[in-house]
């Protein structure tokens, strides 16, 4: 009856296994492959992209979507599995080929010479690979929005959150500009008061005890190390598959801090890639996170809604002493609670804190958007990055483009449009748990925290979010799983409450 | 002009990037693969695979081969690569699919059965997988067989050797078989007069101090970790590409010996890999290892040749002490030689030292073979395993298959033949050895190892095998680079030398 349609599960199902290959691939490169193996590995998943390709783009593909869409006796699941599928199919054949050609090939080039400017710190040398790596992302931007009629950049944004539009996220970003910066400051004085009594991190903290102490976070959080791994790369992501999750973690000898909530972040990620629903769908679209939005609302409603609470420090404090020894910041639970919850303007968006953190995207939103959108262009980054800096965190960049424009590699490989989804994933993590608390009652989320048992936390998490997989678009999964559309207030209200208020 | 040839070329270079997709998935479950991810990784492999057969098997390539082969402008290189194009096109497309797939089901189920039965130590429950296994395997023999105008189990063994014939392979065994017993009697009685005076090595060694001991003797044999990697895992291999060659080894702390030497051996295979020529051809057939024989002579080239020898024992005794400190089986270089010299019939194949495997490799020829030929049937094995030990290594391994024929889980994947390759092998590096030392002299090739500065050894190596890549069969190699064909005189010869008289 519905061939057509088991056709194209069929279809879904072998690119899910080459998905599984691609993932692998990329993984290893980040975490086991000798330097050498570079030119070949990139080979080989360039050779797996065309079949991936030619697979999802065939006319034949094409032809059997329109026919089971015609389909009347689909399922609920099966409809937004073929919603998936169609614009998976057109999001790929957007691009004519040629142009994925430039910008594989630029991208590869780019990113050493990213690597060496920023060793360097010579953004002169960067400066043409990133004019070209704008001028492919702006024709990108012409040949999606014709396809999907969206507006330059958010045809760029769309690729990685393709279930919000770009106004409702551009009144977000306004509003963060007007409120946060001043609300900093003011943080950044009341935490003088606090702070001569604050015990500082003695340390070093040697990564042989890093190691067990970052794998009892994980498995706090359910991590399963049967059908996962834990291993360290420069960069900490998720890769792999929800049959095989793999997260990365970072050490430094400094503080352990930067290690242990990077992986709580990617466990975070993980639990939600090895529950996506429905799961008798695997393989398939519906099967998938939702989006990068929805994905980084899971790790951060980790990280930072419970990992840096004030009960968190509670069940941290013993294992801190258990795995890392005795260290003076450890002395009490509210000590712990201060190293955990500091604040301090930086130059570097990967280690900054919960507050300074969505002053870093707002910083790169603006620019990345004015690119694509036409009102500045590459040689002009170092400049406006310095205004911004000092616009809204109070810092200089001004000869230090090193640990100013050329900190991140995202542009150098041709992402553009990727960076909102961090700041926007963060705020729907304090939303999701304000909703949580209101459905479960916040004694029962604090008890969990503080013991350790989060249980009643990871099932709302798999009942809200997880079970969905990309049943429904990204505002309507929001709005099914917390009563109402993305919401700044919850944001504010938490950044007050505990950074102000010392109330969490 | 060479159009066919060059859309072949193209052909193979995406078939050795499949191949690198799949090297990848290999190694990654033999040294990284969480348990649960098994399911899902069988199923990637299975679908990478089946592009690969389309691919190597299509009307199109069949065509371009008949195509290619009236061109007369190719070189000699591309002549040799043709045929060996030809050969896969024709090995991949010997068995119709449905025999394919029923071999790789039953491989899957059987190796989870077999692990079963030795954990058990009952063979009952296996017998119905062997039983089924060898049903599968002499189907395949006769189609092989069809195609190649081979004999049964020589179609078998032609998977693994494609440029030796059984009659030659099988001359060699009956001839060990005749002198190989009573030398293994006479080298225990001569052992037994000399036991007294060595020193057995104390121990224990920890995991930590042979790793670097290993990473220190791979990079004797000039393995580069910028294009490498050394990994421990459950069965000791070497994979990936020569992009970026993988070898794992195995560590026990009662003897470093094991993993040492099985380092040694993969470092073999993997420099194998790394040169194998004629390089500006790589990716191309006739740029692949020969074969699984010439294999398996790099490998103990090094292992056998090279590091158990007393020269070699210089070498060692003090990288032993400084990397596992001072042991009292250290206290002499003499007394190294002896440690790495001893003999001890076992009941294991992977353990066993240079005089007893290739009788263990006997054992597994006679019955692989008389299996596929029809003189014996699975439920046989046991008894003829107890039978054939007595008389080859005077063990009994009655009532206890689990270190008896459930040891290795060849069979249990549906692999026969391939055992032969590895005394083959094991003949062929001896043989080597001694054209090497004619070549250089002696002294050189004595001074080389006692030094650890291998280079003169790895140059002939280079000269002799790996440059040639596959460019001529196996027999003509092996004349090429010895003078004469494979002969069983050098390893007897070496045996007697080493482990009657004592000089070596």
């Amino acid at each position: 009856m519905c061939e057509a349609y088991n056709e194209l599960e069929e279809t879904f199902q072998r690119l899910y296994r080459f998905h599984h290959l691609a993932q692998l691939a990329t993984w290893d490169v980040q975490t086991m492959m000798p330097p050498k193996g570079s030119n070949a590995r990139g080979a080989a998943i360039a050779e797996l992209k065309a079949v991936t390709h030619d697979l999802l783009t065939s006319e034949h593909t094409k032809k059997l979507l329109a026919v089971a869409a015609a389909e009347a006796k689909l399922t609920a699941a099966e409809r937004a599995n073929l919603r998936e599928m169609k614009y998976r199919h057109l999001s790929e054949r957007a691009l004519p080929k040629d142009c994925v050609t430039r910008k594989a090939k630029l991208s590869a080039e780019s990113s050493v010479t990213w690597a060496k400017a920023r060793a360097e710190n010579n953004f002169s040398l960067f400066a043409p690979y990133l004019k070209q790596a704008v001028a492919n992302a702006r024709e990108e931007a012409r040949y999606r929005g014709a396809v999907f009629g969206t507006g330059l950049y958010e045809s760029l944004f769309n690729m990685y959150e393709s279930g919000m539009t770009l106004d409702s996220v551009d009144a977000i970003f306004q509003d963060i500009k007007v409120w946060l910066p001043p609300t900093l400051k003011r943080i950044l004085a009341s935490q003088k008061e606090r702070a001569a009594s604050m015990i500082p991190l003695h340390g070093p903290f040697p990564v042989e005890k890093q190691v067990p102490l970052c794998r009892y976070m994980a498995e706090t959080w359910g991590f399963d190390f049967e059908g996962g791994r834990l291993d360290p790369s420069a960069h900490p992501f998720t890769g792999m598959t929800p049959e095989d999750t793999r997260i990365t973690t970072n050490y430094s000898t400094a503080t352990y801090t930067k290690a242990m909530f990077m992986t709580i972040h990617e466990t975070g990620h993980s639990r939600y890639n090895v529950n996506r629903g429905p799961t008798d769908k695997r393989g398939q679209p519906v099967a998938d996170a939702r989006s990068l939005v929805i994905h980084e609302s899971q790790s951060r409603l980790g990280e930072v809604a419970v990992a840096r609470s004030a009960a968190f420090a509670e069940y941290a404090t013993p294992a801190l002493r258990r795995f890392l020894g005795d260290d003076p910041a450890f002395a009490s639970v509210e000590n712990v609670r201060q190293v955990h919850q500091h604040v301090e303007p930086g130059y570097i968006r990967l280690t900054a804190d919960g507050v300074c953190y969505p002053l870093h995207i707002l910083l790169r939103y603006e620019i990345e958007r004015d690119l694509i959108e036409g009102r500045m262009e590459a040689e002009d980054v170092p400049r406006v990055w310095n205004e911004k800096m000092q616009q809204y965190l109070g810092l200089s960049t001004e000869g230090k483009d090193n640990v100013g424009c050329l900190q991140d590699m995202h542009w150098s490989t041709g992402t553009l449009g990727y960076f909102p989804t961090y700041t926007l994933g963060s705020m729907l993590a304090v939303q999701l748990m304000a909703a949580i608390k209101r459905e479960i009652g916040e004694n029962t989320v604090n008890d969990a925290i503080r013991t350790g048992q989060l249980k009643p936390i990871l099932e709302k998490q798999k009942e809200k979010i997880w079970d969905h997989g990309c049943r429904y678009l990204t505002d309507e999964l929001i709005r099914k799983a917390t009563g109402e559309p993305l919401n700044p207030q919850y944001f504010k209200d938490y950044i007050e409450r505990r950074y102000l208020r010392g109330e969490d």
